[in-house]
C-alpha cells in the first residue's frame, strides 16, 4: 500500500522558494519530496523513479542523500513553524531554511520497488540551526541514517533586487 | 570555455555496472559525471541542468552530494585501478566501489551559470576502503567540501543469479 504525507510543509512555503529540485512544488522536474509531522517525528515519503538506481536492483545513494537534504531542512521547518505556534496549512508562511551540512551513512544497499521513508527527528542547536537526524527505511528495512544541519535561511540567498 | 574530462573511469566501468544514475553511461536518464586524473588529484566536471536549482539563482544542494558521492567512488577506483598497474582505457575492467559513507559542507551558495568541478584527493584506509577529500569549486571559488568513504563493492551488489 502506498503512503503519502497529506499535510507537507512545502505546500506552505511562499512561491518564490519553492522551485528546489528536490522538493519543491513548482519545480516540474523536480521530485515533489513533502515532510510532514508523524507524531514527534517527522516524515518524508519517497517513491524512486526506474531510472534511479547505482546498480541494477538498488536505488542511487546520491538520491537518498537529497531525501535526507530536503527532508532535514523540511523538518527544521516544520519544527520552528510549531515553536513559532503555526502549523501547516493555516495560511502562516514558514521558515525557509537551507543546509549547512549533510552526513549520510549507507548501512545496506536499498532494493529498488520498496517505498522509502525517512523519519526524522528534530534537535535545536541554536534558534536559527537545527540538527535533524534521520532513519530512511526501505520497507520495514532500516538501510541508512543521516544527519543535516539545518540553517535558517540567510539573505544571501534571496534574489538580486 | 567549457572543460571536459578526457580519460573518464567510468568510461570502463564493465557494462553491468554502468546503469548509475550519477556516472553511468548506459543510464539514459543519468547525469553521465566523469571522473580522471588531473596530476595527482582526481576531478569530476558537473553542469547542472536548469531544473537543478534549490532556490532561484543557487544549485540544489542533493545534486552536489551525487556530485561528491559519484566523484568519491570514482576517484577510489582510479586510485585503486593504479595502484593495480593498470590506466583508464588500457582495456581491464577497473575495481567498482560502492559509498559507504558521504558528508557534505555547504561553505557557500552555489551560483548557477558556473561550471562545476569536484577536486578530490584519495587515501588508502585499508585496501578494499578509500578516503576521498573532495572539494568542489563553481568558478574559481570554493563552495561545498565532502569526504566519502569508499568501499569496494560487496558481492551482495551483484544481481542474483
Amino acid at each position: 500500500m502506498e503512503e503519502k504525507v497529506l499535510k507537507a510543509i512545502q505546500d506552505d512555503y511562499p512561491d518564490d522558494f519553492a522551485w528546489c529540485y528536490g522538493c519543491g512544488r513548482l519545480n516540474e522536474d523536480g521530485y515533489h519530496l513533502r515532510t510532514g509531522w508523524m507524531g514527534e517525528n517527522t516524515i518524508t515519503i519517497f517513491n524512486p523513479r526506474p531510472a534511479n538506481i547505482g546498480m541494477p536492483g538498488f536505488v542511487y545513494g546520491g538520491l537518498i542523500a537529497s531525501l535526507i537534504d530536503c527532508h532535514g531542512t523540511g523538518s527544521a521547518s516544520l519544527y520552528l513553524h510549531r515553536k513559532n505556534g503555526n502549523e501547516v496549512g493555516d495560511g502562516v508562511n514558514p521558515p525557509r531554511f537551507v543546509t549547512g551540512s549533510l552526513k549520510v551513512d549507507f548501512l545496506h544497499p536499498t532494493p529498488v520497488g520498496e517505498q522509502l521513508k525517512a523519519i526524522g527527528t528534530v534537535e535545536e542547536i541554536h534558534p536559527k540551526k537545527y540538527k535533524v537526524y534521520t532513519e530512511v527505511f526501505a520497507g520495514e528495512k532500516l538501510v541508512v541514517t543521516g544527519e543535516v544541519a539545518a540553517v535558517l535561511m540567510p539573505k544571501t540567498f534571496r534574489k538580486e533586487e
